[in-house]
């Protein structure tokens, strides 16, 4: 396994001061944004540290280069869009934007290209499906041809009111994978695992690491916090943010010896990259390296 | 306290078998059923042991006869519809309905009349909340002039996907009700508090009895098993009927010595009504009446 | 579900006594003790309420009628010898007492006789199962002809040094149940459940019920304490009398109320028969009777 | 062992009335109190409903009559003073009075005599022995020739300002009974044993049964419920009062099943006498009878 | 947050070889003792790092070049001795010592002085509440003036029998502080928090955190292991250091993540210092400095 | 305490390599395997790092000055042959080669060897006893004369099927160790003590360390996962693989904090060393080496 962090907690940096960060503090991967430039659409999207819009072989090489000057690997290219989105102008540049990173992560020897399949929030999963499907299946269909793994976070993008009541992606759960991956019949289609969405949902973040092992493309080390008090007030039922909060690892629900203890069980040898959302280092870019910088002491022990 | 039940689960009996089976088994109270005649629209609902159309004196007399013949009271009238329906032809019927319960009680020398808010399901709390009060102040003023108390119980009534995704009764949390009771602003409302719902939402089923004693009405003694399992494969968010089973008390989640504890602390001096949706027992009279019976001989050890 | 108790706990009382005790307290059945007149080879063993050598149609018609006058049924008749001893002279007698129990059991009107398969305690369960199929599917066979089933009890009998270390019962664990039922094939074989024999075994009393609910046919209530101080001293691997002690239900480790509620959630309809090995109400038969009145009281809730 | 209660808690009745009230809820003993008439100095003292001064033979046979009229026994004779006050105008009195009760009980046939050993609340442990010694060495000598044993409850009489810090009664833990019976050295010392002691002071309730249960003369039913939130507050070493509510057996922290059956365990076979100071119920008569059959309820099953 | 260590724990060193040690264990910051010199009256106590009798600003300018030449800050001055003794020969000097460190404090730069604020422990806190202001609103109204923040630690100093029943020092639960940070009205008043003394008082560690995070001055880092056989043995108001063993962070009963987390949320960026009082490293120098090397390694990944 | 691993987990190294591993990951100490050339019997076994056969003062200089120049200790030497092997062919070999293990640690300047004292595992301990004492004594006389303590390792080497039922070594549990401790009579004889194993036999791996602090030789760092599930189909008196699985520290059911701190807590100061069973990490070198890497940042806080 190797340690990293999510580009998008240093959105204010260049790719370049990314990489100094990450080699400066002992990271030996980055899961580098590919958001479209200009576009933040919400909280933590919206960055941009490699630009897929017309990526030459050239701008490919220049950022491979800069890899192997700061002895830091690409764990995944990400971008987390809602491709279901009922509006066709959000869903469809959004499945186009993703192609294009798809199409991208060659160029760049990178094999594992991370999002959301998102949904239609006002709908069921049943009738989000065939919606689901139909933009789906040409995407895994393109990254099988392109030898790349797409890795499906399992997070239910279900925090404010605009998001509620399903939430902005339907891949949260065993039950709703263990579907999509017989509908779309394919390896390239996987899990960018993180374990505090299971927390979230009340469900056992360690239960599903076995089965999926071989669905396990890329691992997001993030942990959240539950208020009992405020769900005593509010109910499970209620939108997330009433009743959690997102912390870094150790600071939260989840064991993280036993979760890696876990992963190295079940045979998984591929990136955990930490990912920070917890406010409670500041809103600053200086508070987010404090963070990440605690959250791999937390974890740098099981990396040998 | 007072030990009985809801008459609902005696749909196939008549007024005096439900009386004539709640003395043979030493039951002191029954909340009857004042269902319009002939709409059941859901299970449990529809049932009618008291039919308020046109209820006069004498029928009343009748009906107040055969509890003391009996010796069994009333503990209350119910009727749960959802008069909060976006369809006004279900809403409409339902409010007026609602208010001839209210008005009938007084005949029966009845002080509580229990029932649901209401939701209009697809609708956040916050876009309810003009046409809750549009609708329930005028029937929290009848109730007071009437002398009767309106308890309303705390179920989400979000079991299924038709009720998906936010139930058709919003009086679900503490928070819900601080701001109704404020709004609202009338001792005539308070809580038929039943502490399964609270297990459902995944609150502690005894915490909101101290602070809302004053508006404990009325009691309904349910119980509910998680399946950890189911929920480790869809998770809290899920309809709650795919991860949870109604049972009776003494076979959930629910330490009811430790809830009769907490309603003598408080000082509640109501009756606690057995409702019965275990579906263990088998779906026949005869199964419900042995589920009833297990459930008094868990509960009536607290009843001194 | 019925509440019975197992005859040999009143090895002094004749099978009047016995039903008139059953009465007395309120018990519905009893599982009769059919052991060869005289033999009796260890404690609890050897007890004859019924004999069943030479069992007459007469004397079938007697029993039934004195069950009949005290009201009290016969839940099942119960012979648990070691048929897998690795001494014929042991061996062979049992399995043919054990035929004659079958045959016996329909004169008697009774469904259902229990016992344990038995086993070379010396030798592996591997190392028991061609000779244990050789037994047992003559008497599996026997059973179907003469419409009889036949409950395993689920007991390691394992508690002495002449036990040690394999214990005189294969029928311990749900592997080796899902075994023995695929290779006997066979609706005539399956459990008298004891859920205390897990509690000894480190397992989950109530985790088999749901998968074998249609081999439940008969259960016995008994509890057992584990003596933690006394584990920490010695061990699991220790014989188990140094570190646990039998109880009535209610003073052991198993939450009645849970198992009782299991047993009806997965439709089991049958009889529960106490069963009493708890020396802390003294050795004597008033010991016993008070011990199983209490029992009695702890489980009889459950029975409505 | 036999169920009972202390006569303490129907302080407004005869001891006729507390008979007939026994007898009429089904209890075979009661502990009867023997304070000196009219010198009720706190909450729970002061009750007589035997008058030992100048105790009579004809008086006593009258009260051995009503006892077999009413099929009551009486446990034990409770007397709860402070015989180790420092200010010897209530401690001389106290002292002389136990003696009478001691003398007494012979004449009515009783074993046991029920107290406090008292304590000066201002001084250690260590400080109050001399003391102790000097007053309780001849009360055990006189209880000797009587042929009478002394329960002394493990009550650290500290609830409230005027008993901090030591409490009124040095008996309260196992290190102090090891002690205090080594030094006395006499059979006719040991314990009347209320567990709800013990949760007060952070201790197993269950742990000292074992090893004392030569000494267990007399038991106490009563619970306590620990109150969190009010702990974080202010801590253990504050008046328990700020922190802890009297209870009945069922309402508290005590698991009852666990208790019984301890005590079964050990061989004990005396009385357990409810005790009732659980405010919940109210201050009347009425509640507190209501109370002890609660209490009752939840004890019985327990008594075969 | 700042991680550092109390000097008193190198008692034998110099204020020079002291930051050198801190310097070389990579510790950013030290609380320096302030002890009169020659005067330790008990153990821990009597440490003088910093010399504030006659504290000039040429001694002063020596002390921050050392701390500056080692790159150690100092996190506060600490005395802690009893100005509440109910001998005024100890009280009066005490208080007069305090205005002194006060005093010193701005002229080493040192916003934070660290104490006790005393207690006569034979009698209540109501009993002392009238000196306790008396002697606290002047060194409360210094500090203002000297722009100091005083920081009270939680401790109830109650561990041997001359300390008992109270402990010397008021200042150990939210309820006294909320009484005292109301009557003294001051924003120069507040905690050195050490959470350890909450476990000792049986109150969770990390609940007033929230409550009292604007008066979170500074923070000791030690832990506790809590003798549960010996508590069975004595109970919770005997002398705690009959069933507690002062141990460092990671050998007692605090989660740190937990603990580190939760300072983390309620925005406390001062300095956490270590306190060993673990006798298991041995009562030597070199044992203590291996102590505080290994809370080090336990707490330094929290620090980024 | 030192922090070490033992050698056999680098089989395929030589001794030089050993040190230079244990060197370069910052080990101070190594359990050096003197196994008999060419006769690995077993997993784990086999391994000749020291060649005891012949050892002369020159060789041993040799290894002594190779351990100098890596700056590594030996910490014990380590041999576990079964000496009451039923087959005298294997026990006889096994103690001999032994006795030359014993003989060559002062050679080496070794305080300890370790090793099994065996089991015929067919039969009891009782069964066992005379021959253990008399293989033994002779043994430890020989350790006492010169000057080597002997640690016995306290594993039950009971895995696999020809291991079952009693397994190869007796030395499992605290009840074995005081009876051998009593009749060996030496203090020569004393524990390598290993917690997972008592994790295996379900019991406290906490609980032995104070009673029997002076016998703690040597320490093994090793942790196990319990398979629940698997449990509950097969029970304890399984062979234990069907339901543990080892792991390395971190990674199993210990909490090391814990661990340590009682170690610290009870005085032992010795060494503390690694051993990986763990096949997570698959079977090569390679992964071995990562396993202890990530075991040694588990464990390298404790160590100041």
């Amino acid at each position: 396994m190797q340690l990293g962090f999510v580009s998008a907690i240093l959105a204010e940096l260049t790719l370049e001061q990314v990489l100094a960060f990450a080699a400066d503090r002992g990271f030996s991967c980055v899961e580098l944004m590919c958001w479209p430039v200009g576009r933040a659409e919400r909280k933590y999207a919206g960055v941009t540290h490699v630009d897929v819009d017309g990526l030459t072989r050239a701008r490919a090489d220049e950022i491979l280069a800069a890899c192997e000057r700061h002895g830091v690997a690409i764990s995944g290219l990400g971008y987390y869009p809602n491709m279901l989105d009922p509006d066709p102008s959000v869903a469809e540049p959004a499945a186009a934007h993703f192609r294009k990173v798809v199409e991208s992560a060659p160029l760049l020897g990178v094999q594992t290209v991370n999002g959301f399949v998102g949904r239609d929030w006002a709908r069921t999963i049943d009738d989000n499906w065939p919606r689901f499907l139909a933009t789906w299946k040409p995407l895994v269909r393109l990254a099988e041809e392109r030898g790349v793994r797409i890795g499906i976070e399992n997070c239910p993008m279900l925090f404010t009111r605009d998001e509620w009541p399903g939430g902005k992606n339907l891949f949260t759960t065993p039950a709703v994978w263990r579907r999509a991956f017989a509908d779309l019949d394919s390896p390239a289609i996987g899990l960018n695992y993180d374990p505090s969405h299971f927390v979230l949902q009340d469900m056992d973040p360690l239960a599903p690491l076995a089965e999926f092992r071989d669905r396990l493309f890329h691992v997001h080390a993030k942990d959240v916090k539950i208020d009992r008090a405020a769900l005593d007030e509010v109910g499970r039922f209620e939108f997330p943010l009433r009743w959690h909060q997102p912390r870094i690892p150790g600071y939260g629900e989840i064991d993280w010896g036993r979760f890696m203890g876990e992963l190295q069980r079940v045979g998984y040898d591929g990136p955990v990259c930490i990912e920070v959302e917890d406010d409670t280092f500041g809103r600053s870019l200086e508070g987010r390296q404090r963070a990440v910088a605690v959250a791999r002491n937390v974890l740098a022990p099981y990396f040998g």
